[in-house]
């Protein structure tokens, strides 16, 4: 979890990797940190980016291969002798999964100046704690900025797609196009707590009965509007959460994903007049509000093409798709040309422990990082 | 909450107050409170009996209110030097609301040796204190039994209503004439957790979405059997609750209510198949359990008539009725001739901060106590 003790530990050894490779390391005012690999020349860098934060019962491999992928790219580059005119920088960015502090990508957030300073240090987290404590506490509170006080020449992330599309296809690599739309809405619902017992079902302002009218609600909105359309009910309490009480108050959290904007704005609206109905016929007070809104990316053609080159010209099998997950690649794509690959994920499953992706996929990923990396910095 | 430290403060007052009454007290086994006033013979004593625990954000009269006007009725007599044939005794049951400790009702129920007294030792509560550990820290782990070692002549209990029948009709007085049977179930919902962004509707296995179907199967089962019926989910717990997570894994519980054991059958058969459908759509595991099964009592027909002879010598309006709300009348029924006396919850509300009974009424319920208490142990 982000800014926890084992967040400490992983970016501190990750720390001594970039300084045994001879980066410049850099950690900026909202804890991300930048490996710096001199270019030839004074120009801006090419940034290859990743974080290391996960999520409760998450996997080993989301946002943790991009990170080793970036460092080999750094050591082959090492072993090799290669000189770039641009520079290159490992970048490992702050509370990307959002799991512990929201909103999620955070750390790319600040540095694109989509989320202030000072709103991103007061995040709390479940129990109350201070992101900037948190940052302070784990010794990853910087002093300066690497972006954007730099200009970004291009910026490239490798990841696990977290969808079954590769391996279904048998494609080694994903070149993606962009990234779809997400939004975050928090919905409560107030009902009436009361004695299970007693309380005849016609008098009843059941919140539970609402709010599982909403699931079903939000379950149903992507046959409504787009079958690429993802729409999810993932944290929900329910109080007082007692077996012999009428629950008189639920919160729960929705996420919904498209490609499109548009999309994304119907399934709002189809999201608000399914509360709306909820509530009223369980009379049960109930309450819309939009958490977070990023609108869809569309990736670079020059970044795009250099991934789709490097994969071709190491005859991997590679298709063009989107991402249907946020990745901090979004927010990059505001500084600079920004690019992404993917490589398969078993299963299609991701954010739990049976995540999986083969060494040899891995391996290959990397390979394309390496390549697109030096045709974007160029060689000296 | 029972065996709290709420409760031992609330319990040394009673017991205080006993004393000063002239009570000889005795703690049981279980931890309950029995005073008694000596009859003028050596009889098997008339109980009058209720609880001081309470539930989560709960009120302040279901079962404070009993415990009160037991104490009434025996500084009243007392004030008014009567004495009786049979002993009168205040008992104070341990953990009756089931909301800290499982099952509910435990001290009533392991008096009428439907519990075993090392069963409901071993009962955990949810941070996993056992419940004898914690009737030893607040020193109410007795060495002897009151009942059953004594006989019980009558057993009488004075209760709020929990549901809005009285105040409707303008009655003071419930002569509540027996208790629903009442069904606990707990059921587990297991699906796959999966990344909210790439993993296709199509794909999922949402333990929520199928627990929001069997939430809406549970309330429609009172519409398919009978009228009366009352069936609620109210601990509802989703995993890993996380806003970008498909849900896992669920586990909830139902509470159903009825006068009549059959119907209670009937709306367990309607669960289990509802909850079957709901799985197999959504192909997620579904295991129900049934974790507490008690069937609808009949109460004493001399005790029901005592009490409602008392409220026609006091000219109090009256009318016969079922709880809905289980009670520890519903154990002691099984030691000896039981009966309850209910009086009016404003708009029919319970387990919840806004509950609330008039003291005018509480005072019409004491009287009744007070003459059907006489009528029972007998003017010495």
């Amino acid at each position: 979890m982000a800014l926890s003790n084992e967040d400490k530990l992983a970016r501190d050894e990750v720390v001594s990797w970039m300084r045994e490779e001879g980066l410049r390391v850099i950690v900026d005012k909202i804890g991300n940190i930048f490996g710096e690999r001199p270019g030839s020349e004074e120009l801006p860098p090419v940034v290859i980016g990743s974080h290391l934060d996960s999520v409760p019962c998450g996997g080993r491999y989301d946002g943790q291969v991009g990170v080793v992928s970036g460092l080999e790219v750094v050591r082959t580059l090492n072993d090799f002798g290669v000189r770039t005119r641009h520079p290159i920088t490992v970048a490992i960015f702050t509370n990307e999964e959002g799991a512990r502090f929201s909103p999620p990508m955070l750390g790319s957030g600040v540095v694109a100046q989509r989320i202030r300073l000072e709103e991103a240090y007061e995040t709390r987290d479940e129990r109350g704690c201070r992101l900037v404590e948190e940052l302070k506490r784990i010794g990853y509170l910087g002093k300066e900025w690497y972006l954007p006080a730099k200009a970004l020449h291009a910026y490239l992330g490798l990841h696990i797609e977290q969808g079954p599309v590769l391996e279904e296809e048998g494609c080694a690599i994903g070149v993606v196009e962009g990234i779809v739309g997400i939004s975050w809405c928090d919905i409560t619902l107030v009902g009436a707590a009361a004695h299970a017992g007693p309380t005849r079902m016609a008098r009843r302002r059941d919140a539970l009965v609402a709010a599982a009218e909403i699931v079903r609600a939000v379950r149903s909105i992507p046959m409504r509007v787009c079958e690429e359309m993802v729409a999810t009910v993932g944290h929900f309490e329910v109080y007082p959460n007692v077996s012999n009480v009428v629950p008189g108050k639920v919160t729960m959290t929705t996420d919904i994903r498209d490609p499109h904007d548009q999309h994304v704005a119907e399934a709002l609206q189809l999201l608000r007049e399914g509360v709306a109905i909820a509530g009223a016929r369980e009379g049960v007070e109930v309450e819309v509000s939009c958490r977070w809104r990023v609108a869809p990316v569309r990736f670079h053609p020059e970044v795009v093409g250099a991934i789709e080159r490097a994969a071709g010209m190491l005859r991997y099998r590679s298709r063009r798709m989107f991402s249907f997950a946020g990745h901090d690649a979004q927010y990059m794509s505001m500084l600079g040309p920004t690019g992404m690959i993917f490589v398969p994920s078993r299963g299609g499953v991701s954010h739990c422990e049976e995540e999986f992706t083969s060494v040899d996929d891995i391996e290959k990923g990397a390979m394309v990082l390496l390549l697109a990396a030096l045709e974007l910095a160029g060689h000296a």
